[in-house]
């Protein structure tokens, strides 16, 4: 079973929508799991009763797995990432994350500022031991099976080791929370070829190599969609968060670009949405921070009742699966091996 | 009037797509323009003859604008970059790319490999004074207008002042090919603000805000296929070749994934085929090599003869607008300003 806590106040279209994804998920998710609404109690309570009083009625019956949990500050998409951890004590952020380092959460979802999530995530439950730097891994869509890509904005300027924990992050990630055994990792690069790439790419090419992980060489960009090479699926495609986070969100505008002209050349806008929803990656929830001692969710600004929803699944299947611990374990096998 | 030498022998699908695009082209250009077909006499004549005693036998009256420009030796895809500039100076490529340094011809197209067509280009076209690099640009669709990439490939680890150079080169690119008046030009990172990006990015930014040029500031990756943010329209965008060629490469990938859902879905074929015409980059033609004292376009290995028609076109526009020579002058006054 996990306890959920879930910020209540973040996202674009909080408390609303994180409340109403907070129901669907309980109505989805194994009855021994839990989930804890983190903020302005009142304000909490508002929404859950306007929630059950109309549209979502019929939820009524999963109440008594929903806890609110007061957190008084609100951290505002203006402030400053380190508002969480030193401006805002009180914020739903940093209280939300305070309940898994006191034992009474077992993970953590926001869909409010990215960077105040990261910074607070790092000091308060703290990374593990002989990393550098969190990672962000997002799922992409691909004809093949999603392909798990990190890091997708967290960190630029990475040096090649980084990437190889980035590598080893995702590849636990892959095998504990997407299933794949001994999961296929890709180095994105501009050429198949070793010697393909900037510098960093290079040398972490040749690292890889060496590290025991099921390392399938570099893949290019049209791999991404493709899910893998000509000749190989790949499960975990590693690069730094400058390339990451511009793929990503090229990704998020292209999809908008392509409907709109088969929509102005006439093709049945329904049928478009519901065919390309398994394209769409919030249908795939929240993006899980890695690298640190416990389950923090990224889930998107914009989230909305359902990808709030898939971001708490995300979660709840981080907390099942194990996936921290397991992280924690091979991390320190890695380093034994490397000493 | 201009004269473009075609490499007749470069490319998947050479010499038919190569011979067949320049008779397309020729049907579409000014009559004053003409081509010179490059490769082995006879090779290309056996093409020339199938085409015209076959599916193109309508071209027939554009013969006499084309010519043959004997050149025995081809530069294979395994050829290393160098191959066209040391071991091979009778190939297509080095030929093609000489008739323009001994004034008999004004441009050169080449769907071979893109590796010798830039090395060959830089060791016997030239650079302009003052350029460290040459950069690849490429026109990708968006909502708006076409927005021009680069560097799409040819540079990794640049440093800002060679971004901004690319920078100078796109602006005078759009201005004159494109016809963009005061062009605006943005720079790829991750967040508008000046503070985000990695350690290049940040220091290009600033290097922008004093160049003279309409910089606009920076540009995500979904404002590529917006072709701009919510504000403001953008007609030049700037990034490393490493990034510029993950996020073209995705582009690639991008669209059959999306077609390939949408035809399961039972959307009509046909009617997605014609409708995302538009967004098809290679409708586009070539990417021109720019920085080089003279015009190389470089066409995508697997041109189908109607991207060997377009980036013929795209070399005429070239020639005719000055573009080299307003590179020339332009990079000239930024040194200037800069002494």
């Amino acid at each position: 079973m996990a306890r959920i806590a879930l910020d209540a106040m973040g996202g674009d279209h909080a408390p609303q929508a994180t409340v109403a994804g907070a129901l669907l998920a309980l109505a989805e998710l194994d009855p021994a799991h839990s989930i804890q609404l983190v903020g302005q109690t009142a304000v909490v309570e508002d929404a859950l009763r306007s929630l059950l009083d109309g549209e979502l009625g019929a939820y009524g019956r999963h109440r008594d797995r929903l806890s609110i949990v007061e957190a008084p500050e609100i951290i505002e998409m203006t402030d400053k990432p380190s508002a969480a951890v030193r401006g805002k004590p009180h914020s739903s952020m940093a209280v939300g994350l305070r309940l898994q380092t006191e034992g009474l959460s077992d993970a953590f979802v926001s869909a409010g500022s990215t960077g105040a999530q990261m910074a607070a995530s790092m000091v308060l439950l703290r990374l593990h031991a002989g990393l550098k730097r969190p990672a962000i891994v997002t799922l992409f869509p691909s004809s093949r099976k999603t392909v798990a890509v990190l890091d997708s904005g967290a960190n630029v300027d990475c040096s090649a080791e980084e990437l190889v924990q980035f590598a080893r992050l995702g590849a636990t990630y892959a095998e504990c929370v997407l299933g794949r055994s001994n999961p296929a990792v890709g180095l994105l690069s501009i050429g198949e070829e070793p010697e393909k790439g900037n510098a960093v790419t290079k040398e972490t090419h040749q690292l890889l190599q060496q590290s025991g992980l099921n390392f399938i060489g570099n893949v290019e960009g049209r791999d991404l969609p493709a899910g893998g090479t000509e000749h190989q699926a790949v499960d975990v495609v590693v690069c730094d968060g400058f390339v990451g986070n511009v793929i990503l969100k090229f990704y998020e505008g292209v999809a908008p670009l392509i409907m709109d002209t088969l929509r102005k050349a006439g093709v049945d806008a329904d049928q478009l949405e519901e065919s390309l929803k398994h394209l769409d990656y919030s249908e795939h929830g929240g993006a899980p921070l890695l690298g640190v001692r416990g389950v923090s969710i990224i889930a998107h600004g914009k989230s909305s009742p359902r990808a709030i929803k898939n971001a708490l699944k995300v979660a709840a299947q981080a907390v099942t699966s194990g996936m921290n611990e397991q992280i924690g374990q091979r991390l320190g096998v890695a380093a034994e091996n490397a000493a």
